[in-house]
């Protein structure tokens, strides 16, 4: 170098507010040193992977990979369309919902205009706010001892800190990290308390999952609540996560202001290929949410007979309270290749949160359970 | 609806200056209507697809398809490592280069510290300035009848618009749409000229296609001027595009400082493992550079000989001038299955881009010309 150099000093100011990723495990090293025998139970991935019609058609893009994709996703939004009832204007694209979560604070929130979630929501609502240079609030959460969701969105206390100048609220239903939930009806009590001018976002990460009486889905509100906005992912129970695909229902006036931030090739075409197929395989969507259905609960008994604490869920992974520091708990299981997923970076250094993987890795976690 | 609401009047300042992304014709559509009969020449893609060896690794990731992506992108970047001789540590991995141009803009650009680019200069530049709220300034084009770059690049009046307080200088060597290029040594007399606090970032989209004297790359000036910055993409040359995969090489700082914004998983697997094995296929590329100068250079006698001016091109693209308004040229061969790029949007009305398709596209194209 010519001369000393720091481009830290040149990051704007939401820029320098932030810190990098932490991108915990190194996993492939991880699998190289393990090999076959790690249990990976850290990424609520879905071990039974996707649907042989996603992967076929998935190979066949393969032969169109010299092209640019669709920029406007136009055959899977016809499908998301009529599987969800929301007009193709109402629908966006994202290279993962986590895009989508960013573009919308970057589209709407600013420095007069905050961000308001809850306590132990899910990491990247503060991250989009910030990013966008907009100020957050984490509401408190749930208590611990919670009968229903510990640790969870408490909607009152929420409503109660949202303002005119409020610009987006982000919940997550059910939310990670706690596996958590609230029904239909606190939602629909919530919405009718919102302003106009305030957008609530649900983000439906693991909707797919959910078997609980009285809750459904936000989409259901969406006629109703012009200011609503739901996210969704092929990542979870459509186990695509690493071709990198979520999309957004919402008003259409919604979707046209994302668009204008929307970078136009940021789906890419095999993912747009294999999101379309596995939407249109129902019945394996329903052989997933049944296999984690059962293993769930079967993970859940097993854990709660050796003493932990496991709390409700309706995803595909489980939060455990160790009631102390879990630091070492998860360096037990780390050494025996099985990779736990630690929530100090949500603050919750007492916890672990624990995929629902196949068989084979929640014998091994049990098996070498501390 | 209940009330009335238009989210346009929520977003914030920055998002209200922009406009949604033009995609052109509708390319699914037409190759419907079309068929194989279809000369698509619009997107500067490369007709000879990708190397096997790329595609045979796109097709293993699909097994694990399930899987969050490597968030390190680690195994392609030490690939990149090694055959750009640039540490680990200064490479970012985008969706595509255009994700990286913005992300640059995102975290270095602000209200008070303006974008400089060239008039002419790849359409992305002042798109990621107004998405990050800040100013950018288009430095006029050499004249039409330059003899060496006709609408390129004026280094010397871009340095001139440069002040202390400017964050971000964007060039594109070869540039898109004009085809046109600088060399090595002006290059290296223009960034002598820069402020130590002036980010130069050079879009080298094009770069494997030159074959230019006195044109190489920018990276062999990263040792000496850490303000410099240089992205590349797999979309063209490695014939990746609907994978969407970029890189950018830098000071160790400034990919520092991109990680904190980039979001954890933005590059998709089967892109991480395409991209590698495209760049251990060093005959393969070559291959397709070979093609491309031949086609490039028998196109543009073709063009000329029917009396059409052709300007010089280092890219798999021509940029025609027609010296009259090319609409009603574009909409000929339009109606005939031959698509070529209208420059409306860059302000060359008179001109249109051409790719170096296949030799039958290129045939079509010549069949049909006005």
């Amino acid at each position: 170098m010519t001369f000393s150099f720091d481009a830290a000093a040149l990051a704007n100011r939401a820029t320098s507010a932030l810190r990098a990723y932490d991108p915990g495990h190194d996993l492939p090293a991880l699998r190289r040193r393990f090999g076959a025998v790690i249990a990976e139970l850290g990424s609520n991935e879905n071990p039974l992977g996707p649907s042989p019609r996603a992967r076929a058609a998935a190979a066949s893009a393969l032969d169109e990979v010299w092209r640019y994709p669709d920029p406007l996703g136009a055959s899977l939004k016809r499908a998301l369309s009529a599987a969800e009832g929301v007009p193709v204007s109402g629908i966006t694209l994202g290279n993962g919902s986590h895009e989508l979560l960013m573009l919308l604070a970057q589209c709407f929130a600013d420095a007069e205009h905050p961000v308001v979630h809850s306590q132990f929501g899910f990491a990247v609502f503060p991250i989009a706010a910030a990013a966008a240079g907009a100020p957050s609030l984490a509401v408190p959460a749930l208590p611990a001892d919670h009968p229903e969701a510990p640790y969870g969105h408490d909607l009152d206390a929420l409503a109660s800190a949202v303002t005119a100048n409020t610009r987006l609220v982000y919940l997550a239903n059910p939310n990670n990290p706690t596996g958590t939930w609230f029904g239909d009806a606190a939602l629909e009590t919530f919405l009718g308390k919102m302003p106009a001018d305030t957008i609530v976002v649900v983000d439906e990460a693991y909707h797919e999952y959910v078997d609980a009486s009285g809750l459904s889905t936000a989409v259901r509100f969406l006629d109703r609540f012009p200011n609503l906005v739901v996210t969704r992912t092929f990542s979870k129970a459509y186990a695509l996560a690493g071709l990198r695909i979520g999309y957004m229902l919402s008003h259409p006036s919604v979707a046209a202001v994302c668009e204008r931030l929307r970078e136009s090739f940021n789906v890419n075409g095999v993912a747009l290929a294999a999101a379309e197929a596995a939407l249109g395989d129902r019945d394996y969507l329903a052989r997933v949410r049944e296999t984690n259905r059962v293993d769930r609960a079967w993970l859940a008994d097993a854990l709660s007979a050796r003493g932990f604490r496991v709390l409700p869920s309706q995803t595909n992974f489980l939060l455990l309270d160790l009631g102390r520091d879990a630091a070492a708990f998860e360096a037990h299981l780390f050494e025996r290749g099985v990779i736990v997923r630690p929530m100090v970076g949500y603050r919750l250094p007492h916890t672990v949160r624990v995929s629902v993987g196949s068989r084979a890795e929640l014998d091994r976690l049990l098996e070498h359970l501390p």
